[in-house]
């Protein structure tokens, strides 16, 4: 880390008790602003929505609040430029902004600070910054639950082996995975709306940490910002980062739902399944091998879910020890949340584009289908029919399926007299129920595999993501 | 671990393709019956509903869903007498209870797994489970929320230095500051009913992924055992394990602001603090230092928060890289699951007990508000109202605090020519702004610590857990 | 959580200024002696030796030590037949041991815990049952080592596919595979035996923080628990918990090379890869799919990794807040600790169980070693040699891959004229690097997948286990 | 995240086979470049071993050697001069060295590849960087210890209270206190001596992963390089990243450590306890409370141990499913282990520059340990020196304590005739135990706290640093 002259401690907006200057090295390693510049966007939102409210109450008058907003007008615009000079020796993105603001309007800019601190008020450009960010993420969320309805209907009818365990376990439809996907996205969905709730909560007015002396107006300046009330409690608005590590579990669980697709997506293009083809411009090769074609994104999507794992624990651990209110400790809260939206949006969006161009190899997954007796429940199941307990029919076909292991033949390979052998109720309508086709259609009921359901189930995906 | 002679293969629900016995030591590895017979309740609930079910679509006859009814409430009250026996040769609570049903009533026993499996079926038992622990833990987070808003009523005027980073800030009331804490407990439970929705969805009829060829009805059976509705897509609905993540998660942020309140009263019964007393029977002593009192009950619920946190990375762990469906990887998660749920209720029972009983000592914590100038923010407001920019009021005020340090006196102490020195604006009404209690009530909007604001707050608590 | 009447405060070892009863659920909420009685064979180990010494320096006379020795003995004896009652009032092992020992020996139990306190005889405790656990551990290690050198041994010269990606990359050899994970195994060792090192550190004779005031032999108490040297600082040595992270991060390297481990198996056991065969005592059924021989063991191990990683995290939570010295929160240090030398050992030991008997299929690890191009390097190696750089014979080998793909057929199957339309460089002499065997004979230096090789580290992995 | 025009696949390293780009946004989200142009100085070091080991075994010839070298030296000049451009196109640190170094020297170039992958090229260049990263963070973690020691002998003598329970326990003197976190930090040195032991063993060789078809002198390029010996297994040698999670778990350890030093500053700085001053160029002040001078640093280091524990978790859950040998998973590796080692170099170094200026307080602690019955241990030894039995005397110590509390006074301040109505063996000499100097002063045995111990504790410390 490269260091530079320390400004007298004189000069920072606190320095009046103080003897000495802040050691060059602390400045550095204390200072927020490398990464809290990326809020300044929300930071001058909320100053706007201060000023109009100190303007409102009186405790500015119409020129000191005309001057503000128009100051803080021409900041963000240099900022957009990339004109400003963000100052380590100004700490963060506040007092780097309202340190340009009273260069450019003088005295006004000093009055801005009045019935804020910082405590409140970057607890507000987190929440305020995080909320745009949910609504981003949930956009890219929504745009790949669209993508895997689409898949879902076109290959109701296309049959693989569905595995427990990664043993052949029954026929499912491509479709009726699509929508197993579908689903977990849909709770995750959920889970981000009611996370926005508890976001949505104004920390603005709560000060230090005991609210202040000035005659504040919460509520319109929450209006203003358009939170949805503003905290109830001074102490725990300028203290809280629940929001943060609820939107950060939140995100873990979209990763680890990534991850989940990416290990079958990394499984399925491995020349042993072969199930599917990944398009050429979502992989890459290898700089020694030139046959190699990886499937990049998945497999980085899968490391990438550790990434947020690790952010959540870092905000549990931080937060834990704290008595109230306010510590410096939270300063540590933005660069995991700030890497948890971009792997989480990224991810998301790296995905939404790939998943719409997916091809499913429906002969390679027919023919694994075929193996591992995939249908051999379904023989249990004709079996009970036939009047036999299940535990009984199950015992039956356990015994087929070790002949079968031993002979090297799928059940629906098997003579009638062979598997009359195992249970003479078994008769020459059993064929049928041998097919996957037959399989799939069976399970007809509301969840099933059947491609009746899942047609079904498209119409009902449809209407919950309009 | 103790070995035990295995019982053939032969003798699993299983057996029937199997040519040797489990390797005993293996058995052993792999049963979860140690640990899942906690579920016994829960599964023999879920088997009456599925069996009723079974009857109403003709599966089963009468007599045979009678005889089943009859024999789950025996094997039931044979549990809570302590009379059955569980079996590591059973593997798991399904099929310890239904080998022993079919001992029991013979052939009958043997149908009730029709159209169902072990996968959809534990899943269905953890829910059921989680959703009543669910219950019993907001019972318990209610309690403690109303323990806090009386001694907020009681104690809505009595003052204490508010801190930030430990350093003393300004004075706020002791009412407030417990209201703090209720504001945290009120997210919880909030959080905890926003979980409670997404476990009350039923995966029962899911079977092993793919659903049943059996014409079962999934809206019966989830009327029969209170679920909301039952899971869309069967391959989700056996391999999903979100809503014991999600709930887990709740935990943790609960257990995070149990182990923020336990710092707080660790620290408030430290000598150097003083600020409150714990009545004997929640402290214990020193096997060598005969004075000692300490306050175990914060300090073991803040050291067990870190182990909630371990069990929600061991879920998340355990889910990210597993295909669909159903993995036996998935057994991993009742045990973090069962430990969560009895040190969350623990910890809440505790505290639900305790804060009762915790007495404030006023004229300790009032006598360290007067130390640390924490009324300092109070004259520079004043300064404010007497015309100088918030920023000059700021560094007026450091210069008089730093005389404070030198001579150690409050700024209260000092006589109205010290303070002109500094500001000429100042004059005689300065010192009505520096006592505690103007402090105090000065911060009157919503949200601040003025005792009026307080027993403002108290309402809207009460009204919000009625 | 069943309840139980409270003792008086006045019966505990600490009740002399306490004026009420402990809470009824405080008691049981704080109480150890559920989980730590596991210790009580290493907490009359360090009894014996703490009352030699002070039989030694005259603190005891020996008629005193020879009581106390003869009554441990007696308690051993009785807690080994199950016949000594745990009581949740005499709160942890160290006091429902010492009150047995005094109703049995009178007044010379009651001198037994002169000069020590239970913070250095918990800690002393651990470390001398986390010392044997190690050693237990790296005795199943070894004998997993061992299997893997023999498998390797036996299978030098059996051909399967290597990926990276999950996508055939080059041949490799079975052996060279075992040997990779005996690598990971051999470090894990020597981790362990690092990490012995650092829990061989006497904590006893730190007392309750600060030493004793008794003349106490503290080297050679040292000597008789065959601790390398007693912990110089007591305040370090009552409050230190570092040993058992670092146990536990070695152990969640160990779980995470297993897990690494089961992923492979679980892959080789699938129909799509069927690269082995895991005999049927390792594995169990489906009750409801007639046909599944499951890998239970790696999928439960690779499930139980997170398990550990969970622990690790909980251990380095707890430990972070706390100022020295002991505090309450330590006795958390505990659960996390046991479960990791549990979930660790039986792991190792279903590994250690396993691996002999895990059989490779030669034919179908051949046949998938012939798909994917994965002699693709070895044509670019051939034309570096015949004078290309790398960089273009990647090219070209890359081209040739293309055509492959096109046409289904591997390099090998290509007619020499269709080889030489790439690059005229290549002669009739390419097809012998293009074969298996030449590919895996070419790789043969330090750490190369030849044969050779693999024979060669055999030998030098027996030496490193010997 | 800002896109931009994606060069062809045609132009990429591995392009050969490809027959369509990258997309644009996929590109960015898998190249590494942004943070592994990190690793450029050791990369062209491995570059150069690399060269000179071909140049040895005749893979390369003289000219060609020299080119390559004379142009790395470029290379490297024009990256430390901020010359070289960076493109994401070319994805990684290893391909923009290598693209630059064929533009520059042609041909020659292009054969530097011959015999390596860059699997194993990143493993061996994170080997490089981090082994000099220990170096460095060895250097700063020494620097505080001897900080420690110096503090250490010069306040031997100063007493303050020790704490249990954060309750006063017994007196203790500074210098111990300061020696107990030289023995934290002395373990940390010792694993981070382990862990360089297992860092220091090269990859390079391994190639892909399975080594290479060329003559290559794998011990010939770990000499140059400075490795003790060449990796054993090629596909281990890969795939491996132990190194990087063993460091990450010690530097767990280490912020664990300095997040409990900072817990003490941070308490020791309130107004509360009083214990020590923080030179003002170690805290910065508050933009809203003109008094505050706060404790940044420990509060801040005390906050990022969160953030290693959190690295560590993802690296343990990167690696735990991944089959071998490399996957794209890896490249996950790099920016939590990079902000791992800032963060703990940063941490150590803030430390190492505060210690030696911490001012303790020596009356503020004496006056502090006279409170909370610091000496009723050293009662009960007197009683038992007496002829009481230690749990006897306990008791009795106990009620005089009750009486303490009753009448707040301190046991020294009770008239004899007062202790001797709790047991009349105690005569006038009990007086001298009750002091302060009395109770440190008799804890003096290896491991005390006593002034002489501490100065023969420094000695000791001063030669294990030495």
């Amino acid at each position: 880390m490269s260091q530079q002259q320390p400004d007298s401690a004189k000069d920072k907006p606190w320095g009046g008790r103080f003897s000495e200057s802040t050691d060059a090295f602390v400045e550095e390693f204390t200072a927020s602003i490398t990464f809290d510049k990326r809020l300044y966007r929300h930071d001058i939102q909320g100053s706007r929505a201060h000023a109009r409210m100190l303007g409102k109450t009186g405790l500015l008058n119409t020129t000191e609040v005309e001057q503000i907003l128009s100051g803080l007008d021409e900041i963000e615009l240099s900022i957009e430029k990339g004109e400003l000079e963000w100052k380590i020796s100004l700490e963060d993105v506040h007092m780097n902004i309202e340190a340009r603001l009273t260069d450019r309007i003088g005295i006004a800019g000093k009055k801005l600070h009045t019935g804020r601190s910082r405590n409140d008020q970057v607890a507000t450009d987190v929440r305020l910054w995080l909320r745009d960010q949910v609504d981003g993420i949930s956009h890219e969320l929504r745009r790949l639950q669209r993508a895997l309805v689409e898949v879902a209907e076109r290959e109701a009818d296309t049959i693989l082996p569905g595995f427990t365990h990664l043993q052949v376990a029954q026929p499912i439809t491509f479709g009726h995975h699509m929508l197993a996907w579908f689903e977990m996205l849909q709770r995750d969905f959920e889970r981000l709306q009611d996370c926005r709730k508890r976001i949505n909560v104004m920390p603005l007015g709560a000060a230090a940490l005991a609210g202040t002396t000035y005659p504040i107006d919460r509520i319109y300046t929450a209006e203003l910002l358009g939170f949805d009330y503003p905290a109830r409690n001074s102490l725990d608005a300028v203290s809280d980062r629940d929001f943060a590590i609820e939107f950060t579990s939140t995100a873990a669980l979209i990763m680890m739902h990534l991850s989940r697709f990416s290990e079958e997506l990394v499984l399925w293009t491995s020349a042993q399944f072969d199930f599917i083809r990944l398009p050429d411009r979502f992989c890459t090769g290898s700089s020694i091998m030139p046959q190699k074609k990886n499937p990049d994104v998945p497999e980085l999507v899968r490391g990438k879910s550790g990434r947020v794992f690790g952010h959540l624990f870092a905000l549990l651990t931080l937060m834990k020890g704290q008595p109230l209110a306010y510590n410096k400790d939270n300063q540590e809260d933005k660069e995991p949340l700030f890497d948890t939206v971009d792997t989480l949006f990224g991810s998301l969006r790296a995905f939404a584009d790939m998943m719409p161009h997916v091809q499913p190899k429906p002969e390679k997954m027919r023919k694994a289908a075929m193996q591992g007796f995939s249908t051999a429940t379904d023989l249990a199941d004709y079996l009970v029919r036939k009047g036999l307990p299940f535990r009984d029919a199950h015992e039956v076909v356990g015994k087929a399926v070790a002949l079968g292991v031993e002979t090297e033949r799928d059940l629906s390979e098997m003579r009638l007299e062979e598997l009359q052998a195992f249970s003479n109720t078994i008769t020459d309508d059993v064929f049928a129920v041998l097919t996957l086709e037959g399989s799939v259609a069976a399970r007809n009921h509301l969840g099933g595999t059947a491609p009746a359901q899942v047609k079904q189930q498209v119409i009902i995906a449809r209407e919950l993501i309009a």
